[in-house]
């Protein structure tokens, strides 16, 4: 028997779909549960599939709104309907509030269930009520605090209220005015508002402030993990799999990347035909092809790193609102700045292997295609962003492959005024 | 005044470094040191130089021990020691305390300050326990259940005792066994240890189960992001900037970004190489440059692919302890099924606007640099974890860049074969 539920996870994360189900069942119901909770959705319908129809309704009846949710979107609508019919009706209730609201927004993390407290309540009362009914809710940690018309005015930590005189009122312990969210918000944001307050949950409200529900901490945190792989992913330029390594089939791994890498290779096949045009320039001087690949090298290397800057800058908030006329000059600058400096350095070199035609070439171009790389790779974030696109959708393998063909052009155009041709 | 310390965080963070200490400085006391509290160290090491002594002892002294450690670690060693001796004795010690740590340790970020409970306590008494001296420590939604030999025998949530019955003790409420780990434990596995456990805080213990600290979730959070946006920008090909996007001057924008153009460009030196070698082949048939960007750029992007698939396998821990060999098998296999794919394709389009020759070797080519790449791709990150480096340091860029050189040999010595020169 493992030591803990992590333990546990760690163990049957690494075994095949139908042991892993098979060990799952031997395991004393509450750790089951336990267990089953800290599997990824695409992980926990695989068990699902597994098991008999009374550990599914178990299983399922005992998972949290927001976790329920999350692997049903996992399913097949007709089998999603079908285990949804079986749940106990308070349970159906809670979940298909949450299912109305979209995908990855703030309704569809949150916890419904909450304990609410009212301002004008004493401490002690209040620490008797939690004591009486907080079993029934998942956390108590944070507890909103409602007035009369269960609008939200504050949250109440739990913390506060046990170092708290008893005497005193809710009020006079709560936290406000707190951050809240709409439903709608995006869960990503939700993320990034818990961690820059230090909350331990965010109150999700609608236009009247009255309370939907609440988003932990912990939610928090599994979201920002989701994201991040998914970012990382795409910056790799792959579709996310949100699988352990091993269970996934070397045909879904092949699925997840081949997209990606068609649609890059379709767009480069643009420099098939740049240099395709320039093929007579390159048959007078061949040594020029000799820099094709350093040089695209370069530039897609300089883009990468000005499209990761840029969105990073964009998470963290720091260029929200800013104009993005701005901040693509500040990125051309420093394009400016890198591309001189490579320049400078791979001038002598290549005058003295090559001919000074060349080196002149060379440096010019590389001056050219930093800047190119910087405007493209800072530029191509914030369209995205713009246009409702994740920027990290758009980001290093695009840039790469863009700034290969301009940089070409570029090149080519260049040599041909440098060497006359 | 801005409504709550998130919206101030915002606001300051925009402003230039005067600016934005004067206005701190215009802040009541309390909500100073939260602002504060908020800010990156390279941030808070800024303000400070612009504040009054007597201000800085202030904010100084009011710091979590973990924070003021990650502060003291951005300024010069005398600036520091300087400022530790104006700390209070018992501030002091706390700092000295997690100073003998190693960077980026758990040791480093846990606090130090706890309220521990013993097992036989009753449910009643801790939370009085709790009421009356809870102030003193900064958390106090998790409490470390100690022995009488000062050893760490499970966790008590302050939730738990809550909905307790009061007659009940302790050792029946808490949490037993818990994950804990060692000081010296990296915080990245800290932070994803936490994640993985849903815990409000996660002991540090040493060798005896002695404890030495405890680190809380928000801490973790902040690990997190702060690891996440290292290893986006080194997958990018930049060394990480922890500050605001506009406080931040072209120069250390540019140098930050120039030492890997740079280092990749060197690498990238050694396709001029190989082009130069092979130049007589490409004066006979000046077609095969043509498809020199599009051939390498498919392989850099499939070689990305690869090491960011590795790496998030290695970030969720699916394949540690997995021998080296079995992921690189695996990831060919995975190389020979997309190359096959873009080689099959690519053929047509080609065979129809060049010649038969051509056809095939830029097929044989596709499935050649798709296998290289992944074994690029899923070897480097493995073999840097082998010899002790982030693996994210060695990922896309670099996996690129070598995939370029060696695709190109390949893409020759085919040409060669296939075309008979």
């Amino acid at each position: 028997m493992p030591e803990n539920t992590l333990d546990a996870v760690k163990a049957l994360r690494r075994l095949e779909p139908p042991q892993r189900a098979e060990a799952l069942s031997h395991y004393p119901p509450e750790v089951a549960r336990a267990v089953f909770e800290q599997f990824e959705a695409p992980l926990q319908k695989e068990v699902l599939a597994f098991l008999r129809d009374h550990q599914v309704n178990r299983l399922l009846e005992d998972l949290d709104p927001d976790d329920r949710v999350r692997l049903l979107d996992t399913l097949p609508e007709p089998v999603g309907q079908a285990l949804l019919a079986r749940l106990s009706p308070r349970e159906r209730r809670l979940t298909h509030k949450l299912l109305a609201f979209p995908a990855e927004s703030a309704g569809r993390i949150m916890n419904p269930e909450y304990l609410p407290l009212r301002p004008e309540f004493l401490v002690r009362d209040a620490l008797t009520l939690i004591h009486r009914e907080g079993r029934a809710v998942s956390t108590v940690n944070v507890l909103p605090v409602l007035d009369s018309g269960e609008r939200l005015v504050g949250l109440a930590m739990l913390s506060a209220l046990v170092l708290a005189d008893p005497g005193q009122q809710v009020e006079d312990v709560m936290l406000a005015p707190v951050p809240t969210v709409a439903p709608e918000t995006d869960q990503e944001q939700v993320a990034s508002l818990i961690q820059a307050a230090d909350l331990l949950a965010l109150p999700v409200v609608d236009d009247a402030r009255h309370l939907l529900g609440l988003i932990t901490v912990d939610d928090a945190m599994d979201v920002v993990q989701l994201e991040q792989e998914e970012d990382f992913a795409r910056a790799g330029g792959s579709e996310p799999v949100d699988r352990p390594y091993f269970s996934i089939t070397l045909l879904d791994l092949a699925r997840a990347r081949l997209v990606w890498l068609l649609l890059l290779a379709l767009a480069g096949t643009m420099t098939v035909n740049v240099i395709t045009t320039f093929e007579s320039l390159l048959e007078q001087a061949i040594s020029l092809s000799v820099f094709i690949p350093l040089l695209i090298g370069i530039g897609g290397n300089c883009g990468a790193q000005s499209a990761t800057t840029v969105i990073r800058a964009m998470a963290t908030g720091d260029i929200n609102g800013v104009g993005i006329a701005r901040v693509i000059l500040r990125e051309t600058r420093v394009g400016i700045l890198l591309g001189s400096a490579v320049a400078v350095l791979a001038h002598v070199p290549v005058l003295l292997l090559f001919t000074p035609g060349l080196a002149v070439t060379v440096s010019l171009t590389l001056i050219a295609i930093c800047v190119l790389a910087n405007l493209v790779g800072s530029g191509m974030p914030m369209l995205a962003r713009r246009l409702g696109i994740d920027p990290a959708v758009v980001s290093a393998p695009v840039v790469t492959t863009l700034v290969d063909t301009f940089g070409l052009v570029l090149y080519f155009l260049i040599a041909k005024y440098v060497m006359g041709f």
